[in-house]
């Protein structure tokens, strides 16, 4: 059997009491090591599970995946996942792969941002479809995100941006000498996803999302130490809200029930709502 | 401090490590019952986590919330919740109390059927709005849910039906009566929510969403007996999905790693392909 288990979105304990009997009785453990992080190591992982965990970047799971499926019609194996094992990533690949070898896979749910992002306040119910933001470099600046949530605001949507993470990626010098050194990872922050949405903002200056429009920013939700801010775009780009991961909320319509949640959450409580008001009539009248 | 403990979607063991040690620490454990179930009762809960549990359902929450946020500022507090907390339902009104009395809340996440739906293959980057169909009466039979489906499956999106669940509602007769009486639970099935679909459907006659549009029934997803079939929605208006939670995805437009997914789960593997080639055209011409 493969199991597909979610580790949720804090720490060690954040895995299910379920998940944990199946990791402690596994074969073989592998820890998905591509997509995100949580605020622990895998040291921290193995010290709490009583298990040795083998690390599986992008590279394993796509060219060894035979190696990963090794005997699992024999024994159970279990593949480690940050979150939901189907959330921000499927893992449809190697769910695949298993079926053609004959060997089924059991998923063991945990916590995922896609949900977990309603701690803010906002409905999941008024989500429309999730972006993601990548980082802008020189050359490459796409804004199909933006056209995205311009459009999720029109029919009085919320919109859940992932933030880029970037790891395991090497410089273009040592790509081309054939160098496998990696650069540090990159984990794109609220500001910096502000600030790119703010320069797309100003450049089109349509009534439909503008500096003013209110958003959420949230860092390690899950985590004893996550942040959550709500302000206007602008606000949001000069937050500090500390290490990853981070996600961005652009608020569509609000319910009052919404508002009074968000407030809780405001970076300058004595004028959010008139920010919200300003905000609403600009965007009602887009 | 108030915690809000996301139980998961499956059994007592689905709770997270984290979740277990608030729960057996807690002064007081009150349980949510009036927005999920699930697949043990409320002893079996009480039998593992080893606590006493008070059951809390809608009135308890909307009338009694003084008492349960009674000593909160100085002692711990539980509610456990079946899914996320922030999920299906939003305790935004309890959160809201709570800050007003200053007392802090936090909140342990789990899986929500929102992102714990992925495990059907289909990418919840591609689900549009999540609508919620309701049981049908002789004299209401809204239909909004078909438009947003509709709006939805034009964009490309997929979209997540949840269904109907109504507990402790009383007959006409003891409600003019004042008598407390409930009439049993009632959880919608796969089979009903396709069956009102498909009048839907036979009356607009539109090729938007046809009874050949590819659909995906779900049952009590994370729980060792879950059950996943795809098909047509006519083929899923027959299938038996066994007792209740059922859930109804709606495809958009599907890539190829995800028709590859649902065909693990296809009611006829054989014909499957020929119902998407069939079930594509008919949508790309809408």
């Amino acid at each position: 059997m493969l199991y597909l288990i979610g580790l949720g979105l804090g720490d060690a304990k954040d895995v299910t009491v379920r998940g944990l009997e199946v990791i402690k009785s596994c074969s073989r453990v592998y820890l998905e090591a591509y997509t995100s992080i949580l605020s622990v190591g895998k040291e921290a992982l193995e010290e709490f599970y009583g298990r040795e965990l083998i690390l599986a970047d992008r590279e394993t799971v796509e060219q060894e995946s035979d190696e990963i499926l090794r005997d699992a019609a024999v024994t159970d194996i279990a593949f480690l996942v940050v979150g939901d094992p189907f959330g921000a990533t499927t893992h449809g690949d190697l769910v695949l792969r298993a079926a053609k070898a004959g060997i089924q896979h059991r998923v063991i749910h945990n916590a995922s941002i896609l949900s977990a992002i309603g701690c803010c306040g906002l409905q999941l119910y008024n989500f429309g479809e999730t972006v993601s933001i990548v980082f802008w470099t020189d050359s490459w600046k796409p804004e199909s995100f933006y056209d995205k949530i311009r459009r999720n605001r029109l029919s009085g949507m919320h919109t859940l941006c992932l933030l880029d993470i970037k790891v395991k990626e090497q410089s273009i010098e040592n790509l081309m000498r054939g160098k496998k050194v990696f650069e540090p990872p990159r984990y794109m922050t609220v500001n910096q996803a502000a600030e790119q949405l703010l320069q797309i903002v100003q450049n089109r200056r349509e009534l439909a999302l503008t500096e003013n429009t209110i958003c959420v920013g949230l860092a390690r939700v899950g985590a004893t130490d996550q942040h959550i801010a709500a302000g206007t775009l602008q606000q949001l780009s000069a937050v500090d809200f500390g290490g990853p991961l981070h996600s961005l909320v652009i608020s569509g319509c609000m319910h009052p029930l919404e508002l009074d949640m968000l407030r809780l959450f405001a970076v300058e409580p004595s004028s959010f709502d008139q920010i919200n008001v300003e905000d609403s009539s600009t965007y009602l009248s887009s």
